[in-house]
């Protein structure tokens, strides 16, 4: 067997051979004019795959680090916020906010739905004194492959000046995201998701109005502080030693997707998710998320009774180098995930849905070789 | 002109081939078993480069962010720690104690000298009541080329209970340093200095009475919790998502280093300081630090009247292809800096010192070509 694996899961995903290329040039001075060349152009490349004129800052950490510098640069100790989850994600922003004593109330949707915008938009209606100072929400939620109207959240609370603060970590390149028209001040990526670059580092894109709040926010920050980055970044520089080598990965990851068309790549991954609903409908498996809601990134698939995640993830590995995800949170032991983010064929998922109806049928489930196979094929005959 | 750049600067260096060759790999699954065993081989490794059987956690961060971790962890708002500063990193230090509200005093020392162990443990010794929690210290200073001897702070403070908490960003594999024997309970290092790998994973080794501290330490933290990595270790995985190629290039270059066996790396990093040092002194120019606390990493040269560090710095690099450091803080405009660390040969310093006269010789500084050359070439002779 290869040591290429089959990376169905959400995110880091496989890299592009030109990405896997560019890593192992030699280093250049993080402080020298070549690498602000290269900052630059991620910058701007990642200025059109958000849609935003907004400064983007580059943190060297992972997701969960600028989730963190989402919150620590534009919320103070007391200040009210609400947090919307609907599945772990949420979650962990929501514990974000607990460890800095940010006064957030959780609203809390039952994982496998998407965020309900008029009860977030009744909430802030109600609060005609202006005290909730943050809306902070998942733009995808990989836990149960679902993703969620933000945009309704954004043009939906009109004069209400709460920051819109966004976690586009398993979003952005994959679902619709119009950071400039729909108004968002907050919006948080990382290199190794649909950006299909290696982990390691993290972005942020931040309003006007958002940078005059960071101004004035006194919580406690030091690695995480933007305000410290922003006057770095005037000279092509950030505060602290960058992931060089992985810079070089995402410069050459954004320049594939500006040249796709950042439109078009987003409607593959559509494709790439009702591709999967097909097969796995076809295998007469349940699926977790309705279809107005249904992520392009994840897909999360209800097991059989008496069928655990490991009895199919161990298989899938060893056997055929398939790499898919377990289940989180209260779906643990009852949910597969398949992910189709980032580089990828649309082979790829044809080979998962093979390797899983063998999987299955090894397991006592019941089926006929070929059927989820078939109503993929029959879904993408309809659609290339 | 070839792009690739001699990197006479105190880190990130350049990466050895078999380490570049390694950060092209195909992903693998950061939860899965593949990435287990990298990171179990990177600590088992860096166990022996740091000379400890303490536990080594791993984060997705600059080592500046590993240094705001290891304060974060250890000490509450309040607490007493003494900072001792010989330098700009030193200063970052006691930034990052302000940042957080720890009642740190600085010692700060006289830029370009090592530190006073007796001034250090005449206040510890005078602290009968115990109140100071921790002694943070750089075990090398990259601002002014020092290092300090820690050892003596490390032993001499006897049972006074303070953690010793060190910087060995730029000296872990440059210096000595006997984690273990010296009793140091938390010391943080990153995979760009001497480490040979690209910037973007910091390490941080932590005493078993440290651990006990930072159970009952209520700071504010979440992407730094150290307690939660340590949780996710046990099961070989990181709480978020790594920087896998990044971790590529460490167990390269980390398992070069175990082969070379680390006293005989550090032993290479004297020489070539020396060698350095040498060069410099045939040039008639002076040396910032003495002798006996001159850094094995970085050496800090003061220029001769009239030429600033720009002077020299911009033809090295468009003509030749040398980057070298400027200075920093207090010596900002009136030193250079030469980084001798990690990966790197013996002629790089040969190649170094030879541009560096003609560099000069073209801004009016009278010398005769290959005197510093053949000043370092003596010494060589006398040791290869």
């Amino acid at each position: 067997m290869s040591d290429f694996q089959y990376f169905m899961i959400p995110g880091p995903t496989q890299l592009p051979p030109d990405v896997l290329g560019a890593l192992s040039a030699p280093m250049v001075n993080h402080r020298g004019p070549e690498f602000k060349e290269i900052m630059d152009k991620i910058h701007s490349n990642l200025q059109t795959i958000y849609k935003t004129k907004n400064d983007i800052i580059t943190l060297t950490c992972s997701g969960s680090g600028a989730l963190e510098a989402s919150i620590v640069n534009f919320l103070n100790k007391g200040d009210k916020a609400l947090v919307i989850s609907i599945g772990n994600f949420g979650q962990r922003y929501f514990t974000i906010c607990q460890k800095y004593g940010i006064d957030a109330e959780l609203i809390d949707f039952a994982w496998g739905e998407a965020l309900d915008p008029e009860i977030v938009l009744a909430k802030l209606a109600a609060d005609t004194k202006h005290e909730i100072k943050a809306v902070i929400m998942q733009h995808n939620e990989t836990s149960t492959g679902v993703y969620n109207n933000i945009k309704a959240i954004a043009e939906g609370k009109k004069d209400h000046p709460a920051l819109t603060i966004v976690d586009a970590v398993s979003s952005l390149g994959a679902c619709p995201l119009e950071t400039d028209a729909w108004g968002l001040d907050i919006v948080v990526s990382a290199s190794q998701k649909a950006l299909m670059a290696p982990p390691g580092l993290a972005f942020i894109s931040v309003s006007e109005r958002a940078w005059k709040i960071a101004e004035s926010c006194t919580n406690n920050r030091f690695y995480f502080d933007l305000l410290n980055a922003r006057e770095f970044k005037k000279i092509g520089q950030t505060p602290f030693t960058p992931s060089v080598t992985v810079a070089y990965g995402v410069l050459a990851a954004t320049e594939r997707i500006v040249k796709q068309g950042i439109d078009n790549y987003v409607a593959e991954h559509f494709l790439r998710r009702d591709v999967v609903r097909a097969g796995i409908r076809g295998l007469g498996l349940q699926l977790l998320a309705d279809d107005d809601c249904a992520s392009p990134a994840v897909t999360t698939i209800l097991l059989p009774e008496g069928i655990k995640p490991e009895d199919i993830r161990e298989p899938m590995r060893t056997k055929f180098n398939i790499i898919i995800a377990g289940g989180m949170g209260k779906y643990k032991d009852t949910t597969i995930r398949i992910g189709h983010i980032g580089f990828m064929n649309m082979g790829d998922i044809l080979v998962t849905l093979a390797c899983l109806e063998m999987v299955l049928k090894q397991n006592g489930y019941e089926l006929e070789l070929g059927c989820g196979v078939a109503a993929a094929q029959k879904l993408l005959m309809e659609k290339l």
